[in-house]
């Protein structure tokens, strides 16, 4: 299902074309993050016209509102979103285990100083299960690899992930070996349900399984992960687990999996994508990302911006911006910024207007899509050290 | 600027062409509501693309926030918000006077059972000026007749309304006579100062200034007021005031009104868009209509739809919707209706997302906008009376 076309002569950034049955995708690809169906704020009519690909639905959210059940009644998720390019979507693993953690994110990314507190009420873990209370009303729930990738299958997204156990980050090297042990044992009970399908009964007939490669920040244990689930025959790899304390460790962690994973499959860094994670992610062999950023971003008022010195970063509630005529990013051709000034959604955030963080969330869902397109030009034009010095302001060096 | 083109037959409805400085508008028209900038949730393509030809900005939240000043600067408020068609202002009148009866929609309409009672710290008045508190800040302001005017000249609209004073539904005869001649005495100020302008220095230098009729729900005093306003040579007439206890009230109120008012000025019937209301409205003669209500029932889950038996109204969060694959309104063009079942609204709402209330909102102001499209064919061909029959259940009676 994947086809490398370029190679980048600097660096291990390659170019790529992945077929699934909702449309192709060409990579190295950003796919913005609609959790509960929905790119926050923004219709799948926008996310296409900005030149989205491929977008993620999170397995976790959907399975608790509005179900599967009712989503594989309804024809699936793209019909009932309305979205009929590709989806991906992911095991359930990452949600169902921040309630361990208390906001996983923060920790696989080793942001939190304090030492990983379990929380027994919410989830239990097993070998054979993860028990688990939903956040909306406290009801009990259970998943399993086979659940995970039969919810999956209601879903109907045309990319779905292995069920995986997280590790804390500060769990340690024993730890970290048992619990990528188990997920490997899970890998093979996911590859085992969904060959067992009942194609016909399912929304979307012509799913792909992702594997996921773990080790925390090991090498050998990341070697020893990529080289058994890229065995096992999935259709793809994800890098997932705890990748580290700060960029430069998700760099390390990347460059210490992806020469162990095979060539030939695509593969995607899980939940990474400031825009320096997107050029260090494609030198080091990385071909899809996700995250929910931009539109984090764009709620809380900060644009993307070509400006490494502000890391890319535009507060709008910044004073200066009051009579700026000038568009969020000087041509940027996203909806936002060809028809609006900075003065204007600066206002629209002061007084709180919807119409504020619509329009900055459209701009750096644009931003990234923008911005993965001159990469995926750059690596087939065999130039993307040229590009990466542009945006970073400073040299490639891996 | 104003030319009828149309009688219907069998009421006093009529079909005009309205000419402003940004474009033409093909009447009975309904104008959405921008309150601050922008139609809450909305872009100012979706209403073009919809069908708006005219919008409306409220004065005294611009002229808080972001100020006539700034606007000015920027290039007027068509510039500022992107919009290029026609806007009609009004003079802020009506919200500062809302600040003493505390949400005088419901004191307009008498829906408030208690007596009115001021609120002396927010709002004075004398008969040269309104003082008020900011509801931002508390600073103090000023208007005056004059000032209205000259704030809604930097804001820069096609159309402007002229500064009055808003006695209190159940404020009785004396009262709302003195009122009254207070108005007209305003109305005068407020042409004097639109004469004098300097239309070099404004940002829509061919702005219309319109008046509004008030006197209360009693007859003489109406008539009065409508041969006054109508006399003093404003470019259009609005009908304004308290307009009674109840919608049949508001109704008698506007069919003891128009018959005194000039032919050949377009009227507007301020801050009333109910779908009977604009059935009612049209067949007593007015030509123009704004409320917010469109947006609000949108950001509150309440979608408009053709049956009366509702009073077209729907509510999102019904759980039979839950697995409805039915658009909001069947055979609905709106971009909501044509992409996007029920069941997925349903759930947008349901899950709290932006999304949901950005779908409602469009389709709703849509739904409003070709019910005036679908009117003003109807009065051309002679048939408006079938058309009330159908959308209103009952026969046209006046």
């Amino acid at each position: 299902m994947f086809t490398i076309t370029h190679r980048d002569p600097a660096s291990q950034a390659r170019s790529g074309l992945l077929t699934t049955a909702h449309g192709q995708v060409a990579t190295p690809v950003f796919m913005p993050v609609g959790t509960r169906g929905t790119v926050k704020a923004l219709t799948p009519h926008e996310l296409h016209d900005h030149g989205a690909s491929i977008i993620l639905g999170n397995t976790y959210h959907l399975y608790l509102q509005p179900g599967h059940e009712l989503l594989a009644r309804r024809g699936g998720l793209h019909r009932f979103m309305g979205w009929d390019g590709p989806i991906l979507t992911d095991s359930g693993g990452f949600q169902v285990f921040s309630l361990i953690y208390g906001g996983i994110a923060d920790e696989v990314k080793g942001r939190r100083p304090q030492h990983a507190q379990r929380l027994p009420d919410m989830v239990k873990v097993t070998e054979d299960a993860v028990i688990f209370k939903s956040y909306l009303d406290g009801s009990r729930h259970i998943f399993t690899p086979e659940r995970s990738i039969q919810v999956q299958h209601g879903i109907g997204g045309d990319i779905i992930l292995a069920f995986d156990e997280l590790p804390p980050f500060r769990a340690g090297y024993d730890y970290t070996r048992e619990s990528l042990a188990r997920t490997h044992r899970w890998a093979e009970r996911c590859l085992t349900t969904h060959r067992e399908r009942d194609p016909g009964a399912l929304p979307n007939p012509d799913q792909r399984l992702f594997g996921i490669v773990h080790g925390g920040v090991f090498p050998d244990l990341r070697q020893a992960s990529a080289e058994h689930i890229g065995a096992m025959g999935f259709d793809g790899l994800c890098i997932g687990g705890s990748l580290g304390a700060d960029k430069s460790q998700i760099y390390e962690v990347v460059a210490m999996t992806v020469p162990h994973m095979p060539d030939g499959l695509a593969r995607h860094l899980l939940g990474i994508g400031d825009v320096d994670d997107l050029f260090e992610g494609v030198a080091r062999g990385i071909d899809m990302f996700d995250c929910v950023s931009p539109t984090r971003l764009g709620r809380h008022g900060t644009a993307l911006i070509r400006d490494p010195s502000r890391r890319w970063k535009l507060n709008v509630l910044n004073a200066p911006l009051r009579e700026d005529d000038a568009p969020l990013q000087e041509g940027c051709r996203c909806y936002a910024c060809q028809h609006f000034s900075r003065a204007y959604i600066h206002y629209l955030y002061r007084a709180k207007e919807i119409l504020g963080l619509r329009l900055v969330s459209l701009h750096n869902v644009a931003f990234l899509l923008d911005l993965m397109a001159e990469v995926r030009a750059a690596v087939a034009a065999g130039s993307f050290a040229d590009l990466y010095a542009a945006w970073m302001g400073k040299a490639l060096t891996l």
